[in-house]
């Protein structure tokens, strides 16, 4: 290992789920073969992080452990092997699936190649969220091609997740439905990504627009992290045999479907969930694939952000996301001292000029 | 054709959907190649009927139409066809599906393959419904057999579907776990269908039971034809990658399923649909298991059944019918003349009695 890397580092502790994480100072881990280690700038808080922290997340690692599935930072060590060797002082966004070394900390270890190199134009802060969110559009896009749908419906179109659904499909040739339920969402989707298809689902017109413009154009595809009986609402304006895939669940309310539909117009309802795509996807062809993310994150897949918190405010951190979550993204920072405001207007402007949709 | 047929027929007529039928004195129809005339004795109200009349089901026949998918009399004339000729005489169970000349009339005409021959032990009412019911519960032990499941769940349990999906999945071997919502429905599926496994969702410890029963059954397909927030509950409390399939809406709520569930759980909700597994199936499958049925109605297939109404008061029939589903199906008779019960008390004992579930 370098000089440079300390014995000991401050970390966020998590001995029991559902307990509060404790800040601690623990001995900085050792990559193991295959493995990096990464000086970490920025974490984002994603629901997942919350499930996980509450314990009601699907994959339950063994306590202790230092949380923090996604973020941002440079290589700074390798455990041994080709790849992660080449790593070594590159600036990465990681996710951090398996080692108990997370990214709530001054320092994480994850495998090399869930690492992805970002280019010196690319901020800390927009490579934070740079693996979770896009690798996820990527493979409802994939799964759309599949599917041979010509256009999508994306609920809700303005989230973090929606905007760069719509960014990605449209960049790609294929055409996307925004519902969101504020006329400012709508005119946030207008405005700054120049979107051409956002229906507000509190227009009393909802429902016949969004039957004849789901036929107009093809949409036999519907991505819904909100559920509800927006669901089934949406699904039952789309053509018959359409399929609706569930990756969330804003409404806490159960996902909904008429019977109507799925018996005799042969509609669909899913789970849709990264973990298992990547899963059917070759390593290969998902290394590739990040290979192309690092330079889409100041564009295609940015990210707005609202907040830094430091580690010790963690808690205050979850709160305030909980509660302003279409604001934008949270980070934590091992190096920040206090709370500060993030303004990414400028990444969006920027973001703005340089996404020409193919419409 | 034979003499004994008259040249006209009194028969339901349905001009215009969501219009009431009229009663008429029409042409008794002439069977084609392939089809066959059949005196009516009785014909089904059925959730399908009541939707074809209004216009909501998903196959449209062109008006005028004689409405009644299903019935039983006997076959008076062949249009021709070796099959077909040799049904003449036979008392039979039908199911009239493209033809126009429906069931709720003294004649009907239909493909001589969706005729099923029933014996002498067998009563008209009885054999009424015959075909519907009957073949929905065959093809759903198709489908768990493709699924490898060893025990399913079906709700409603005291339907008369869930009757026969009860009965002929214990004679084949797969345990049943039956959900009702009345402690009077538990100790009926236990008094005459001597029934083991039956919960009631109004129960506190309900969820616990049904947790601990379907993991220890493998139960991990269920039939549902209730909908709601009931549909997510069950399926939340099966083991993981469970399906349920939806083939009604008694509850007239959308099918519910929690994210976490179609996400993380891998578990499914689909529509289930008799005519899409009809498709599926050989001709010659068909032939051959709608032979296997007309022995059944006596006993595994046997359906409860409440009134006899005659043809000129099926708008009464509706109405009592949608206000007393579980009491029994309503039968229309084109040679009654005014409304009569129907005591079935007969067919349950002899029912109970004749079946030794192998537990």
């Amino acid at each position: 290992m370098s000089p440079k890397i300390p014995k000991t580092m401050k970390a966020l502790v998590l001995e029991e789920f559902g307990k509060p994480v404790q800040l601690k100072e623990i001995p900085v881990p050792k990559p193991r073969y295959n493995e990096v280690l990464i000086k970490i700038e920025y974490a984002p808080l994603n629901p997942m992080d919350l499930s996980f922290l509450k314990g009601s997340y699907s994959s339950v690692k063994k306590l202790p452990v230092t949380p923090g599935f996604e973020g941002s930072g440079t290589v700074v060590a390798s455990g041994g092997g080709l790849y992660g060797w080449s790593l070594i002082g590159k600036r990465v966004a990681v996710y951090v699936q398996r080692s108990p070394h997370g990214c709530y900390a001054e320092y994480a270890v994850t495998n090399a190649f869930q690492c992805i190199t970002v280019p010196e134009t690319v901020s800390f802060e927009n490579a934070a969220s740079g693996l979770v969110n896009p690798l996820t559009v990527v493979m409802m896009h994939k799964k759309t091609l599949k599917k041979k749908a010509k256009a999508i419906i994306s609920n809700p179109g303005a989230s973090a997740v929606g905007r760069m659904i719509y960014r990605y499909f449209t960049a790609n040739g294929i055409k996307v439905i925004n519902i969101v339920r504020r006329q400012e969402q709508v005119d946030l989707l207008k405005k700054e990504e120049n979107a051409e298809y956002v229906l507000n689902s509190s227009d009393p017109n909802f429902q016949k627009d969004l039957n004849q413009l789901s036929k107009k154009l093809g949409a036999t595809v519907s991505f819904d992290a909100v559920g509800g009986s927006l669901c089934a609402v949406i699904l039952n304006n789309m053509p018959d045999g359409s399929s609706t895939y569930v990756y969330g669940n804003l409404s806490m309310k159960n996902s909904e479907a008429s019977q109507n539909d799925l018996i005799f117009k042969h509609k669909k309802i899913k789970g849709f969930w990264l973990v298992d795509w990547m899963k059917k996807t070759s390593v290969l062809e998902n290394y590739f694939l990040s290979k192309k993310l690092g330079s889409m994150y100041n564009n295609i897949m940015a990210t707005s952000f609202a907040r830094k918190y430091p580690l010790n405010q963690i808690e205050e951190a979850c709160r305030f996301y909980l509660k302003n979550m279409t604001e934008g993204k949270i980070l934590l920072s091992p190096s920040a001292i206090e709370i500060s405001e993030i303004n990414d207007k400028k990444i969006n402007e920027q973001c703005a000029q340089q996404i020409q949709p193919r419409l």
